[in-house]
């Protein structure tokens, strides 16, 4: 029988993150202070981030150890398979050759716990007692609640309100780790009580339980912040996923011509890309490309300018492809991926020409999920279709000109907890979005006026 | 580090199923035909299954191979890790070694795939055009709609009709694997016809959409009809479970001293339990555990005698331990052991005293499986819950006496469709449910006069 998953062994979880801020060929721009515009100072985050964290945020490292307190709750469910897609390469009919990268099976259903785990424990450490952050539909916030269970931390989400009661699964899965949730606006904030004075119905949104989770880190000695994408240390934590890769695609005698990942704030992508970055950069020929929603087309149709990183402008000014702070996008069911911005690491490799980035439609990225959940077997979150979708448009690209390219993509998620959003689109109710340009060039003209 | 999962190579995929009946002291009593009252001609059942499965389910051969088809379908998700759960050690204080097996990394979440890909794959090659079933929540519905959409069989699935409003995502699930799936009772058959003539808002039962895929089964020479659970055929295409558990459990360097799982039809106990319970039958000291909740205790409170399958009374007569077929369970959240007979070989290696059962009540179930996510991640299905509560009391007995002994329990699902069940259970909704004498009397009195 040839071989249809590569798994490799517990020995081989990798022991090292890999840092690609010490090979790109110029320096990432720094982020900078609203109010001075000049480099903020890193200790300036200390306040709400782990110590060791802000270290990571602005290291020049190549490699940076994996402490075995981490690596022993990554062995829950790494090393991740690596996937032969067979199946589907001979439903396309294609000469190419595609892969994917698992990543579905951790507990909460993605990648995010590669970064929670790690936050969690650098937070623990240094003797923090609660960790509070923010959550839309709930991926980052079960993960995080994840994380902190196995470290003994507090854990203390706002979710957005509407999402709260509209989508009672992912709650539970906080709760059922022991996480405080809590629907926001709430009133046990400043800036909670003061929105729900004036809009006592307000049904939240992901600015203002960003604001309301720092808030309580702000004011609690004990208690700091987390964030799930986007930071340099998140895109460091999640390249456990392409060292994984590389080692398995050498298990399969092959080696990926094309990398793939989908596009919110970026880091499921550079998990997978960035270890393989680094022998672009040395020479080797290799494509990279970012699938984003065209309804939130970042990296498509934003601008490589300084912005803020939420919709609050509570955070520093970060360099980075964005439709600006004020962009909102439609309500497409791949939540994660409509966000404004993107990771500056990741908006440097494409101002680089290093990364491409590709925009899709709702429709035909279900499209592809059905088409890979009837092939592969997997059901994949709405997100992750962007990838399969970016797949397969390289795959039968292949069958026209007859090349045998090697694709590999980043299954990021399991589609389980979505499945109110496959009904929908089985039933023919979803539609696909067309972004006037009227609407990116209104949020663009809020851009801060730094280069 | 300390080895966490053992996960076999696809190379260690078993070759051949293991068929306990070639190794039970004595003969399985052989099912009935209910009028007749004599041993059922298996030429009898070839209306409706491949002859394949007949063969097996009356086979005495110790080893039955597995088909290379087979396998490739396997080896999307199988081998499945072997997990030591320290965390859950160290939570309960015990000097015993957990280890359990996961099953619950199917695409449909389950070890229900195990035998739908066989069942799919042996109706295929017999020139079935279409397979014909029927489920309650779900899983065994969508695990069958699975292994079709990799052979190109087509899937008709009646789902009982308030499972189908109130369950819609395992119904979705089924769907985007490509199964048409219809509310019963329904118009497309004889008796659903008549069944809605009669009470048009009939909410339908498991007895009567088994009833309208048997007829279908029938009526079509090109559709045969597939069961998840009971037969002797399933407990075999199961046995993957336990013949890898065998192998991982040598990679640690232990051997369970008790083994455990949950029973409802019982394919996911027999599944883990069968392969080693041939060293018991050996003569190696070894316990086995099979755990049904309290609300439908067949293996505690049943008798074992002939009754029918099916609450209809379609189905032959099975030796089983049995509360009656016209027994109908409280509602309890475990659907999937909410079934009045068990496995007519699970039965039997009670009766001959190689099974023990215990019986146990939904909250403390639910409660185990609380304290499983927060230390070893994975929520468990609500069925498997049982496992767990089995597999904590045998470890807090060793906390007791100070034993060191080995426990392997098989996680047999996760519980992701199932939040709801614990948002009840969060809220403190759930209640347990003493049930009554009078009411396994009263069904028990309906049992057909054959001993």
């Amino acid at each position: 029988m040839e071989l249809k998953r590569s798994l490799l062994p517990e020995s081989d979880l990798p022991v090292e993150w890999y840092n690609l801020l010490a090979d790109l060929p110029e320096p990432l721009p720094p982020p900078i202070h609203p109010l001075t515009k000049e480099p903020l100072d890193p200790a300036a985050l200390e306040r709400i981030f782990a110590k060791e964290l802000i270290r990571q945020e602005v290291s020049q490292e190549r490699w940076i150890g994996i402490p075995d307190e981490v690596r022993r709750v990554y062995a829950l469910w790494r090393p991740t398979p690596l996937v032969r897609a067979r199946n589907l390469e001979k439903a396309l009919k294609t000469p190419a050759r595609i892969y994917f990268k698992d990543e579905s099976h951790s507990p909460p259903g993605s990648h995010k716990p590669n970064t929670a785990v790690a936050q969690a424990y650098y937070n623990k450490i240094q003797g923090i007692r609660r960790l509070s952050t923010e959550t839309g539909a709930g991926q980052w916030g079960s993960s995080l609640a994840f994380a902190c269970s196995f470290f003994g931390l507090e854990c203390k989400v706002y979710m957005v309100k509407v999402s709260y009661h509209q989508k009672p699964y992912r709650r539970v899965m906080m709760q059922l780790w022991g996480a405080t949730v809590t629907p926001s606006p709430s009133e046990e904030t400043e800036c909670g009580r003061k929105i729900l004075a004036s809009d006592p119905n307000c049904p939240g949104s992901l600015g203002i339980a960003i604001s309301e989770a720092v808030e309580v880190a702000l004011k609690n000695d004990d208690t700091n912040y987390t964030l799930g994408s986007v930071l340099n240390h998140v895109m460091l934590h999640q390249t456990v996923i392409g060292l994984e890769a590389e080692k398995q695609m050498k298990e399969f005698g092959d080696w990926p011509d094309v990398v793939i990942g989908c596009v919110g704030g970026g880091s499921n992508f550079a998990g997978l890309a960035f270890p393989f970055l680094r022998h672009k950069l040395a020479g080797k020929e290799m494509r990279f490309v970012a699938a984003e929603p065209k309804a939130c087309p970042s990296l498509t149709r934003g601008m490589y300018r300084y912005d803020f990183g939420d919709t609050s402008m509570l955070t520093p000014l970060l360099k980075m492809h964005t439709l600006g702070h004020s962009f909102v996008p439609a309500g497409i069911h791949a939540g994660g991926l409509r966000y404004h911005g993107m990771a500056p690491m990741v908006s440097f490799a494409v101002k680089l020409g290093l990364v491409e980035a590709v925009a899709l439609h709702q429709r035909e990225c279900f499209e592809a999920a059905r088409l890979f959940a009837a092939t592969e077997g997997i059901i994949p979150a709405p997100e992750t279709s962007h990838a399969i979708r970016a797949a397969i448009i390289e795959a039968l690209k292949c069958k026209e000109t007859g090349e045998e390219k090697c694709i590999l993509f980043n299954l990021s998620g399991h589609g389980i907890c979505d499945l109110g959003a496959y009904e929908r689109y089985l039933a023919g109710e979803l539609e696909d979005y067309e972004l006037p340009q009227e609407q990116i060039d209104q949020a663009l003209a809020e851009l801060p006026a730094v280069e």
